[in-house]
């Protein structure tokens, strides 16, 4: 069942979106600041109250988060950087305060999870959701389910193999230089001492980009085997640097493939998300959609 | 149903493992030189057919293979170096030699069966099988099986961050420098020049080779996140590095888990296979049941 009115959350580290959708559709939305748990949440949660008939809510939500089901803290915020967020019970508040059912999903896994109902990796059983924006996270579909394991992927923070001459220190808190502390949008600012907009036309930058890009969907691709892989997020907007990616990713593998799928051009291996920086709302509406008919 | 005698082919780049098993217990087999297609599958067949009443055969094969169900070819080996085993149809001949139902799986995928149903990893949901010997590979079983997704995973081949000093310029034909190509048993030897057993009491050795092996989990940690690493092979039989690797995984998480599970010492989320090094072989037994139960 996918009728009715249903309550989305993309809870991101800066700005919460809420929004009601009937069905897939987005009817109303607004956007709220990412202050202290209280103050973000009880503004979510009045948005959502003003509509009645709601018949669930999906959270697509920054992490790491305890997704065991087993668990008595599933659905809270873990360990993380933002300390006033640490230990928030966010799917537990929400749900109840609205009384109705919920589900919640890291931010990626949410967005992967739309990606595959109504998006670009439809009717896939393995495909792999990667953001590149203001940190790099990515979300692993398997058998008709975002893979969680032992906790979450975490694949932002992979070991990287440098690109000779690059002596950015890279500056992930936790490994320095893994693929996030090295690649993120931050990452590129600093390394080149001024703004994206400003690096646009220049293609030194795009190119190293690129390079760490394809070595991380190389490690993606050799590890996980996915059918596909959806990248997106902000840095993605960048013109050409899908296709750059594509092409050393092609040379990363070096013809060392499993599948007529992972040879040249890459085409329909690595694609652009189609709903771009609405994948984590639109993620969340197909949460809600399962918690509903759960 | 687990019972009845069982036939069972570790198919290797050098030797096949022929066994004949009642039940998991093997009461029977032999070793065949890896030669022609034809010679050792002709050898290996006449092997399982001085028995009366196999139920099935399962293979543990070397790769890459196609293991898509729907494809013609399902279940040959695809482009390998080994250039006379190409395009063999190793399941269908076996199988149909020996008129009984077969089942095939990559030698790591095998061996990750068997150390669920026997070993190491028997009752997860989600680990991975490495083995670092010749080559290294690795099998991904998730939510009750080995995972695939479009042809197989070729973890041994991920791109690797080089240790500062380490001139060594990697022996991987497609890649030099993958994980492979730095840290196979073959890529320490000619590293050092030296036999691996002449390196015993080298400590910079192994710290070399934990090191790799450490980075290497990480990644597979953040990509997949499984409950448990299992990491087995020749190289493994070195006495120490087991822990080694733990302890530089630990160091290379730098605390930064979404698991309880990872917090060190690791001693149960990194550990040696139950079957050692006849993990593949007893991983085949598994496929034969799952093939007489298909």
């Amino acid at each position: 069942m996918s009728e009715g009115l249903f309550g989305a959350i993309e809870a991101g580290g800066t700005k919460f979106r809420v929004a009601i959708a009937r069905g897939r559709d987005v009817i109303a939305d607004t956007t709220i600041p990412t202050r202290t748990p209280h103050e973000t949440l009880t503004a979510t949660i009045e948005f959502l109250r003003t509509w009645e008939d709601i018949r669930s809510v999906g959270i697509a939500c920054f992490g790491p988060l305890d997704l065991d089901p087993a668990s008595p803290s599933y659905g809270s915020i873990t360990s993380t950087p933002k300390r006033l967020w640490e230990g928030t019970p966010v799917l537990a508040w929400v749900r109840d305060a609205l009384g109705i059912p919920g589900a919640i999903d890291i931010d990626v896994g949410g967005a992967a999870l739309g990606e595959w109902r109504w998006g670009a990796a439809r009717g896939l059983d393995h495909f792999v959701y990667v953001t590149v924006g203001t940190g790099i996270g990515a979300g692993l579909f398997i058998d008709g389910a975002v893979h969680h394991g032992t906790g979450h992927p975490e694949m932002g923070h992979i070991a990287m193999e440098r690109v000779a001459g690059d002596k950015y220190p890279g500056r992930c808190p936790f490994h320095g230089a893994c693929l996030e502390g090295l690649a993120s949008g931050p990452a590129i600012e600093e390394r080149w001492g001024m703004s994206a907009g400003q690096l646009s036309d220049r293609p030194e930058v795009w190119e190293l980009e690129a390079t760490y890009l394809a070595r991380a969907l190389r490690t993606f691709t050799y590890v996980a085997a996915p059918q596909r892989v959806v990248l997106g997020g902000g840095v993605m907007q960048h013109g050409g640097l899908l296709d750059l990616v594509r092409m050393k990713l092609e040379e990363q593998l070096a013809g060392y493939v499993t599948s007529e799928t992972l040879r040249g051009p890459l085409e329909e291996y690595v694609v652009a998300p189609a709903h771009g920086q609405d994948a984590g709302l639109i993620g969340a509406i197909a949460l809600a959609m399962e918690a509903a008919n759960a």
